[in-house]
């Protein structure tokens, strides 16, 4: 995830990279770590030191572990400076939803409070006047984004939505840190499996929450996360009970008129599919919906870059809301295909 | 799936392959068309000749494109020769069934009135006695095995069954015939994508079929297929609302009983999970359910090989069924790993 | 080729898109046949009809099947056109060794003879005052950056120069043309060969002149491609007699030193190893040089995108030397990790 | 290397599994490591105790990290017990010469002097005879077997003798050991690499040993391994100076006269080309070689199973060999393809 925001920052227009930090890595050179990268910056990573991040820059990125985000974003606040977050950590609004899924108290409840989900399709404008910027997790944009629209309009029957996530193996497998089997070349390639089966993945939480909030009413979601043998690409297939038979074209046009404008989403006519080959290295959501009427169902698909609108670019579009700059500022390269 | 035939026929210790048969490639030999079986048969293509295959041997093969099977079965079946058909032509039981997801009357209703559903788990009986084998759908043996202990034991609420089914691609680009620009490599190649979206793929027919004989009345599914980038593998997620609250260990102990003495189904306990690659090669369902509290859902898990439960390894099942052989016979080898 | 070449110039800031043409095609809008360009252009293809071409731009970029290039071509540049090749019609010098490698006398020999051979590397001031580039073929870029600084600088024994190239699927299998089984998912995948084998692949003859042209005399090599299971991504190991003795240092230091300036070679240094994944995505290519003290001996390693500096990219660095601009005008974006 | 061993052992006819160990893992099943054996062997992991492993079989197979076999090598030969050792630890004859690539003195140099190099088509008759079998390593056997009949033939120029090695990932990266990066899915998918570049890889003495031996002179090879994106297979170019100058049809002759009888090469005519796909899962070695008449030299590839002929199943042949038993017990199963 952080060597996606760098390969979007290094490239953005309007955007100076002033810093970037690493416990492990302090002193070596970013180019030594990605070699990609190498020849394309001379920074250095620095000891991850909120007080020193506070004054390096205008605004900070956080690609952390999961509780390391907490004890860094007070001391950046303190100091006056906004924080776009992509761990998990201020995602969930309520501090007893946190304690739920995630095990343990949240040591920075105020933070909780104020901070914004970050997905600008639901909430631009209170990404705009935020401080504190929560960039979702990969799993919940591809579910939200794929069923917003039925919840919106008041078109789903909220019991029985059944959401099956399935993404690429760069959602999991953090380079340098302790490396699970299960993300080895031998294990992931020719494999599929689920895992956190039974409704236990965190992103859950995330999807119920705006899902709920979008409806006006507490969802619940069956969601089942899936590993599949692709580096990037995530595509969400969603089912859904609808409150009112409505065919396919209907379908299409509420969702046309849900994403109206949004310049990241693509809604996909009733001859066209969503693939993750299409938007692989963008910010780009490909999503359509197709009704069943055997079944009295929709079935809603979307598709995005997991490193992409399923994380890092979607943290820049963040940025660039939260900036007031035009939302595909440095976000204009189209997807890399094939 | 006839390539698949001929490496597990080629060392069956039972048979003997007289011969083999296609329109396209009579007159060359097996080792030009398949460079795996170089040096590992002396046969040579036949014309697709049904009165010539029914005096060459005791049993035949179809492995023919739908729509073909149901011309070449009646001329074999009135020659007395038992047959396991591959295809699609005769899975569904009713004639009406078979126009309503085929968009064409059957030729042959009196074999399909007579065929039996080669799923031994379900049919093992009849396939015995059986004249006609209709070897199940690739998705059907994965959607039909994850659920099926739920719906025999009367713990399955029967609305709101999904399905999600996801398949490696040699479960359709057919080597020599029309090419899909999506089974190409450049295509299909890091790429997920849904297809045959709002319950219109034809396994699903067979899935319901299937389902309702178990529960006793009518089943509908919501079946969405996926094609996902690997060569073999067949991953399927159901999620069912269960009519009694139960508990994961609960619901595994029904599986175990369910499938108590099966050869080639795994029920995996409650610290395991299926996955493709265990099953690769090989005749092998493992399988798994996990309750989700929450939703009042079970998840049922399956993991196949397209080619083999899924395709011509259980093809072989039912042909030491019908024959009365040990089942394992010639399906031995353990599933290829890594 | 086509594909990676819109990617490039619908975000380039000094192109602007007039025209795309296909005689296939023709009528149909871009994000119709490639998805990921859905809502980015609202160009459609025009047929393929030189003088409109002529009219309709101030260059044009041709990435036409082989002969057709010759055709399009003098139409042009009658018309005062400048003209971008990124088919193999033009790299030849030497109408006699065209026909020698393509078996058909060239129809355009005057252009031929004035087309300069696309590679900046070697020709950049002949690019800047072209009005006929061009571009390499993909191997060909690959074998002569790896190799190029040996022969310039005398370093090489000439005879016995061997080099193994490995490309991705991407090289190959067009999209909607006759589609070589050998380049569906279930034949790429998981699969490795050689093709082309003993010195016939047509690339063979761009090395040699090339390498020949360095070295002052005529250079042989022995060429073998072959074909990987990637979409994306050109490896070369080339192995070079040495003429003087010289350690890996030494080796490094002549590359570097040849290398100097340019904007997208990556000579690495003795600890570091060119890999596809580096520079995927992007116009770079990751060179080094390691010496075989045993055997007297240099390996050689070069590290491109086949669609990238191995195509549309460097056609693009083409574009930008042909005009003036700086030339990583519109390659500024990092290579896509991971 | 050991899962695959135990795959075709549990399915060999002539031999019963006594036992396997462990030191990580003693205590455990088979099927709690290896999910795709679960319910195929009763067997738990032994403590890795040369001593009880003397008294449990009447052959040992090794499959230990280097410098591991050489220990427990003695104490089973003191046992009077048979060993085939799939490590690197008897390979080289010569003391000296282990010392100079493994830069460490052997610990047993009087089994090192005894033990036979296990590649059947050179020395069956010494196997057939042999306590001690070293199992040749993957890129060895893949380079001896595409180059050994020019060799013997003496239709090779000795020098400049050039080996492109390309492997999957399975020939590397252990389960549950220390974990490369390198071997991780989101670096090795999409991705191609030379390494141990300069004839450093230790392959290369096994493979000039035995070169040399068929020569009657020294033969000094250079030879470059890469890893490439997929699972098993391993796919050897060969670049070879012929002494005296033969068409493809000639050396083809050749190569069918030396392996005349063998079981599991296979020479491939003028119109076919070995691939990694045919043989995978299987014991075959797919060889075939053309001429270059440009350069004067015979360009020689073959494609192997890197665990297959590469490893435990050219480790079984071996077993049969030494037993008495037909070559293709145990190792009957066509290629699994695709």
């Amino acid at each position: 995830m952080g060597a996606e925001l760098l390969r979007l920052l290094l490239v953005h227009p309007r955007v100076t990279l002033t810093g970037v930090t690493s416990e492990r890595l302090a002193g070596q050179s970013l180019g030594s770590l990605y070699p990609h990268l190498r020849g394309l910056s001379e920074l250095t990573f620095h000891d991850l030191d909120a007080e020193w991040l506070a004054g390096a820059c205008d605004v900070a990125f956080l690609a952390l572990p999961h509780m390391e985000s907490q004890k860094a974003v007070p001391v950046l606040r303190k100091r006056g400076q906004k924080v776009i977050d992509l761990s998990a950590d201020y995602r969930l609004h309520d501090a007893a939803d946190y304690m739920t899924w995630y095990k343990t108290p949240h040591v920075d409840p105020a933070g909780l409070a104020e901070a914004v989900y970050g997905l600008p399709e639901l909430h631009r404008k209170a990404i705009a006047a935020a401080s504190l910027v929560a960039s979702p997790g990969c799993y919940a944009v591809g579910a939200i984004l794929a069923t917003a629209p039925l919840l919106k309009n008041g078109l789903a029957r909220l019991e029985g939505i059944v959401v099956d996530g399935k993404s690429g193996v760069s959602g999991a497998g953090a380079q340098g840190r302790k490396v699970d089997p299960m993300y080895l070349y031998t294990e992931a390639n020719e494999n599929v499996q689920a895992y956190s089966i039974g409704g236990v993945h965190r992103h859950t939480a995330e999807i119920e929450q705006e899902l709920s909030a979008l409806a006006g009413e507490t969802v619940r979601v069956s969601f089942t996360p899936h590993l599949l043998p692709l580096t990037r690409g995530l595509f969400t297939t969603a089912s859904v009970l609808l409150a009112t038979p409505l065919g396919t074209a209907e379908l299409v046009d509420v969702y046309r008129e849900f994403y109206a404008g949004e310049p990241f989403v693509r809604v996909l006519g009733e001859s066209e599919r969503p693939t993750t080959r299409s938007v692989v290295g963008s910010n780009y959501c490909d999503v359509t919906v197709v009704a069943d009427p055997r079944t009295g169902r929709a079935v809603c698909v979307s598709a995005i870059d997991n490193l992409g609108k399923g994380g890092s670019a979607n943290g820049v579009q963040n940025l660039n809301v939260l900036f007031g700059w035009h939302e595909r500022t440095g976000l204009e390269a189209p997807p890399v295909y094939p």
